[in-house]
């Protein structure tokens, strides 16, 4: 991320804040390091409650949150839940999105691009074959995730698109689902 | 999934609804095609808002949602954020423990295993360097994830361990994290 001004807040985000995490990362690359953590408990059938808290960053253990968020995860009545709250697949469509948004307007502040509004669409087509375990040929994930957006400013196409491309090579979540992810799971 | 008994209701989970609906795709392979939306708008800063609400499946428009469910997202104040709401990388643990959840008690209920509680702890190491664009070199997203989970459950460890290893071999978020996912990004 390169910044180009001297101005404080770009699309409500710090932009000198920005630019002292970039230089502090410079010079010690250890600051980098972050684990963030979640906690979830099975309540019944499709439901589960997740917990976020804590996490380390930049060098420390993060305690800027009094109390842990919460995420509530079921599915809906066709696929045997109680529909008390989006389904994980549909979580993974929220973390996308919220994943470019920040990626968008952090990129387009620390450029000097100011943004009105920005938006997302996403659907992902997913076959229950996978899932169910009715045919080892077919993936359980989305098969393939669409994603259109809007966004708002007063930059040229040719920025925009330049700006997307680039929050498409440095967007974490995206890399998630466009490259393999080590993960290991563990019974205790 | 193959179900052993005739039995209502297991961990929540309607077994006789499942039976027919594996049962229904046997008939027409159709009916598992599932398309999931979110549309996501920016609240500035590191806040976004998502929203989910009808989906397609099982041949038809799903419109047993009256509102849309909402998740936000946002970051920390380290990562230049107002926390108020977890941010992506933490959703993607959400949206994997929620899936995990979802696999482990549904296809318990088809074998006939009684859940009483489950639980999960999920880490991700990250480095910053891939979403500053600082290196190259360095992904942007966790470079891995740890899950550790606990059962309680009166089956032996062989049959957990099994129930375990169908779960990762099915699981819709775990493959999308494990395998490459197709994903277009398009301004419009």
């Amino acid at each position: 991320m390169t910044t180009t001004e001297n101005v404080e807040t770009r699309n409500g985000v710090d932009v000198s804040q920005l630019t002292h995490t970039v230089d502090a990362i410079g010079t010690d690359p250890d600051l980098a390091n972050f684990r963030f953590r979640a906690h979830n408990v099975w309540l019944g059938g499709g439901r589960s409650r997740t917990e976020m808290h804590g996490f380390w960053g930049a060098g420390a253990e993060d305690t800027s949150r009094a109390e842990p968020f919460v995420l509530h995860g079921d599915e809906p009545p066709v696929l045997l839940g109680s529909n008390q709250a989006p389904n994980a697949v549909e979580a993974v469509l929220h973390a996308l999105a919220s994943c470019l948004a920040v990626g968008v307007t952090y990129n387009a502040a620390a450029q000097g691009i100011d943004v009105r509004s920005l938006e997302f669409d996403l659907e992902g087509r997913l076959d229950l074959h996978g899932f169910l375990g009715l045919s080892p040929d077919i993936r359980p994930g989305y098969q393939h995730i669409e994603v259109t957006y809007r966004i708002d400013s007063d930059a040229p196409d040719d920025v925009l698109d330049e700006l997307c491309a680039h929050v498409q090579r440095t967007s974490p979540v995206l890399d998630m689902l466009r490259h393999p992810v080590e993960v290991s799971v563990t019974r205790t």
